[in-house]
């Protein structure tokens, strides 16, 4: 499948047009950008780790029933997609209060959120991507009452998911980010990437980070951290 | 009822103990603060205004069924009220887009809001007052479920109301900001103020602004915007 023209450039993705008017080309860029873009690095291998992190994770939750975009990986680091209209809300799942949950509302870090908290972000970059509400979506008809509902529900069951996913390897699934889109039949597919760019992962013993917090906080060594996450879902890299 | 030590000071108003544990008298005083408090003055017979608006507002709303602590007013700038837990929520119920809303999430000024925009607000000045969802609410445990129906319900029934008794009067109710307590029975009563510094009032015909963005936007006549909103609510000022 041989990519064309660039159809949108995100802060660590562009997505290509192909042959067919269905389907497009991810390619997963080195940029790390933190705070908004206000940080920005170019960490060499990041995309290629992240691409193969996220192929593994969509490959597991396709094979527990959850669609998405994801067909095939093509190379180290672009995929096969089909094409959909991303619906402009970035769903955040937590498991354990960290981050900017911490810093806006004064909530205790690490405390453990059950049921898991679901959070709703616009996503628009002119904006900082703010917080809102269902209401809010509702107002601005970003998407109806249904599909919310479908899409809540569905980022539960991810959750679920990779938890067990992640338990089962050592890590915990703090918090994680994901985004859907519509697809020209109008079903709802999750989209984008699940990497350690978008979840917050800590080793299970030892409590390590495992994630962008280490570019966000200065840690270093971001990607032995990531392929490390890769070696326990997937084995060693060749 | 005479008032005895201050038990909680607010940016606009003084809270005083009296001889009976289940009363308050509330004090209002005359400082302006804006955008969390980083803007603040001191006008002069404002805080006589809000309270004159306030009681007008509150009596109102209990002829119409709204349980608040209102009891009565005491002085030109006191209330007798009941004592509540403040529930540390605010609550905005926003009719026409403008303000905050408008610059968070990138929505059009003066646009419709139909049905109502409910928004809701960690009652907390350290931390800026950051907007929240329900799902925050619980996992806070700041109320449960069934209070927070009933607040939101409450508020609704409320904006509805308010909405009838501005138009007669000639004022556009663009969006107002409500708080409720809990009194030693556990009952759920409307508390606080409702005066031009939490709402924001249009004039129907002109649209000139009779509400606290006076201040914020240093527009000046204030204190002549809050005298006509309480003339048109109560009659000449004596």
């Amino acid at each position: 499948m041989d990519k064309k023209s660039p159809v949108y450039e995100g802060k660590a993705k562009i997505v290509y047009a192909t042959d067919d008017p269905e389907l497009f080309v991810l390619y997963f860029k080195d940029d790390a950008t933190a705070f908004n873009a206000k940080k920005k690095a170019v960490i060499e291998k990041k995309g290629e780790l992240n691409a193969k992190i996220s192929a593994r994770i969509f490959s597991y939750l396709q094979s527990h029933g959850i669609g998405s975009h994801f067909v095939k990986a093509l190379s180290d680091r672009e995929f096969l997609v089909k094409k959909v209209d991303i619906i402009p809300i970035e769903l955040v799942i937590r498991n354990i209060a960290a981050g900017s949950l911490c810093k806006r509302l004064g909530i205790e870090e690490k405390k453990a959120i059950c049921p898991p908290l679901v959070e709703y972000y616009y996503k628009r970059d002119d904006l900082d991507d703010p917080i809102f509400s269902p209401d809010h979506i509702f107002f601005m008809e970003l998407c109806d009452r249904e599909t919310l509902d479908r899409i809540r529900k569905q980022a539960l069951k991810i959750n679920d998911l990779l938890q067990s996913f992640f338990d089962e390897r050592g890590i915990t699934l703090v918090d994680f980010k994901l985004e859907f889109g519509l697809d020209s039949q109008g079903n709802v597919l999750l989209a984008d990437e699940i990497s350690p760019d978008g979840c917050r992962l800590w080793d299970k013993e030892t409590q390590n980070i495992m994630d962008k917090d280490r570019f966000r906080k200065d840690l270093g060594d971001l990607i032995p951290a990531y392929e490390e996450v890769y070696r326990r879902i997937e084995g060693d890299i060749s």
